[in-house]
């Protein structure tokens, strides 16, 4: 990239880097951003450290935050006695978004795969199992639907059971408003499986 | 979005101001951030923070570029005495990247239109005429084939003419490997028009 001057071929360099960014959105950004005012450039820049300066895990939960403790372990008015199990801070969000749910999280940061050397020792799980010394009532399994979020719900199920804590699974079925034609076959017989009485 | 402690909330916000980067995007960007390295994160801060302070127009041909003069400017190799006078630094590159073209550039940043209202004292126009008083031999137009991009060739035809130095313009027409079948009808007379004997 020798027709750019050296900093603005570091500039797409290092956008490029960046997940689902190719060379041309990274072009596109770049002059994008040449052309921003100093400072917004700045505040982006600023942005962008001090986020990752003072990001940590919740000492509880272990989600993504700032503080010690999340905005939602810190809240009194949440059930503290439900624990939602999920994959990730972003999974967390989902969730959040629902607006529904009051319980509160434990975010593993990955799940159980062989495949990629990543084994029970490799997530929050010993943290996990540390929680249920506690008062808690239920452990909600709210892994991802894949081949290693239903690994690491069944090893996380076999660990809870005998603590005599009620261990459940979030539901696998046709997405709502899913047209059944479009639906994978594992999909269509997981729904089968789970079939509810009317 | 108070599922995300403030600063995850922050980084998101700015990430989705970007061109291009929706909501959905900017979650994925902000999580691939906040788990990177923090020496690279802070090595993209920098890059994007150098990068917009340090960034200038060519005292000659006016790219943006991070020296008084440019690569190409400064180049002795390169044949001064021929201008390509395009709209921004993107198309400078685009036509770098042929590796064929050895003249030199002039970058207007932007085009004529009366739309917008951009006239020609927005652009940079008079930087052009005052660079003809020097040794130029042909000014080739090279705009794009939009309506500000032909309302400026023209414009700068009718400015270059009465200097005697030639003044050219890309030609308009069919793209390499293009199908007549799904070429606009605008295009397809241009092509006929612009027909060379064989």
């Amino acid at each position: 990239m020798d027709y750019y001057s050296k900093q603005i071929s570091r500039l797409i360099e290092e956008l490029s880097g960046l997940p689902g960014i190719g060379n041309k959105s990274a072009q596109r950004l770049a002059f994008h951003i040449l052309n921003m005012p100093v400072d917004r450039v700045n505040r982006l820049s600023d942005t962008i450290r001090e986020a990752r300066e003072n990001i940590r895990y919740c000492k509880t939960c272990f989600t993504l935050t700032d503080s010690e403790e999340c905005p939602i372990c810190s809240n009194p008015a949440r059930n503290h006695k439900q624990i939602m199990v999920v994959e990730n801070t972003r999974d967390l969000a989902a969730y959040e978004k629902t607006g529904q749910y009051d319980g509160v999280y434990h975010v593993l940061h990955g799940a159980i795969s062989p495949m990629l050397g990543i084994g029970p020792g490799d997530i929050k799980l010993k943290e996990l199992i540390k929680r249920l010394e506690g008062d808690v009532d239920e452990v909600i399994i709210a892994t991802n639907s894949s081949l290693e979020g239903e690994t690491t719900a069944m090893y996380i199920s076999k660990l809870v059971k005998p603590t005599g804590i009620r261990v459940s699974r979030i539901a696998s079925g046709v997405p709502v408003g899913g047209d059944l034609e479009y639906i994978d076959e594992v999909t269509l017989l997981r729904a089968l499986e789970g079939r509810v009485e009317l």
